[in-house]
């Protein structure tokens, strides 16, 4: 019987390439396979971290989401139709390994931390051999890119994302000291109405595409009303002890 | 008039030298001047994940604290002491720069999360240029080595430190989807408590040293009673919405 390859999550950090860890620079150089999330019709944002670092002879299998934001998340169609769009990316990938290949799967960010991947994990690790490498959040890297620690102390932390029912959001703002809020995108009025009500919309953050070559870092109070990249990130800095 | 260095506040990562990024990696193979954090009479851990990786004649400036645990933090002399501490540093490592010289100061997890560089840093970002690298945090290391992912969908995470009062430890987690506590140490009694009474212990883990030679991965149901390295992290996963 074949000995099984593994399938290695990869974590690729916040997106600029010297941003990855050792460990990923190392199994991307060496990879046969790779496998990675796509929108339909676009290059992929993972797939884009890791030009020039693969092989010129690797082979690639562009797992494209079958929905992203046209189906509304309440939607049960939404659920059943990724339910499937997972299995089978999962089944692909298990049969390359039970036929002993290595497989790379390209994440953004760290794969255990809001992933895509965890959908495969979940569907793999009985079965299969899969290995995770973390990496940088993007969260690290905008935090980094605005000159400023996030937590100091004993600052308590809380990461949301933009999604959450606003009144959630007002609840959670309102406690925390640090401030993270992922998946901005169509959720930045919402989001600013929650700072404001908490009184924290002046010590706001909006970092865009952190660590990217658009990378955009500006005081949420200077930015226009309007929407926001998906993939930005919204910041308020804890203030706690210091000597 | 020379031209100034910069001061490199390099993030290390949670231990593993191949957690450290390309970026952090090359700038360690060529650093002339590294500064560090230790314990008195340790090796120091920042110092201890570059072994092997500096060049031999790099030079040391080893930044040892005066106190760490000896005073109570609400001792009024514990900030005044580790003040001084924190501005003698900057004052030796300004005066590096500004006579020319990159300094790599070399740091454990991700430099402006709970870092002590954070202090170094606002003695110095109006004086010299301060560039910082950030890594991946020893969350991170600590929710992957439990082998299951730590936020799906919407899941609000938090992350305390052990260090606050109980009634604070209790208010937070139970409104946690996803917790992480930092600095457990011999906190870890007052932290279980908290989580027992939020009905969260028998969802609990504790990570101590992730990603490092020592890494130990329980339930924390599977814990005896009794204290926990400081650097251990105790995690609640999230159970969002997954397809």
């Amino acid at each position: 019987m074949t000995q099984p390859g593994t399938i290695h999550g990869v974590g690729l950090g916040p997106g600029h390439p010297d941003l990855m860890s050792v460990r990923a620079d190392r199994l991307l150089r060496g990879a046969r396979h790779v496998a990675f999330f796509r929108k339909a019709g676009r290059a992929g944002q993972a797939r884009r971290i890791a030009e020039g670092i693969l092989p010129a002879n690797v082979v690639e299998f562009a797992m494209e989401y079958p929905v992203t934001t046209e189906i509304p998340l309440t939607d049960p169609g939404y659920n059943a139709c990724l339910s499937e769009f997972y299995a089978d990316s999962s089944a692909h990938l298990r049969g390359l390994a039970e036929a002993g290949e290595d497989v790379v799967v390209l994440c953004e960010g760290d794969p255990f931390f809001y992933g895509s991947f965890m959908h495969l994990y979940t569907r793999l690790t009985a079965h299969v051999p899969v290995a995770v490498v973390p990496a940088i959040t993007g969260m690290s890297a905008a935090w980094t890119a605005t000159g400023q620690p996030i937590t100091w102390g004993d600052d308590v932390m809380t990461v949301l994302t933009g999604t959450l029912p606003e009144t959630d959001l007002l609840t959670h703002i309102r406690q925390a000291d640090a401030l993270v809020v992922m998946k901005v995108g169509g959720n930045l009025e919402k989001i600013t109405r929650a700072l404001r009500a908490a009184e924290k919309y002046d010590a706001a953050w909006l970092i865009e595409y952190a660590a990217q070559p658009d990378q955009r870092v500006r005081k949420l109070s200077d930015v226009p009303p309007g929407g926001a990249p998906y993939f930005s990130i919204v910041l308020v800095h804890g203030q706690g002890r210091r000597p």
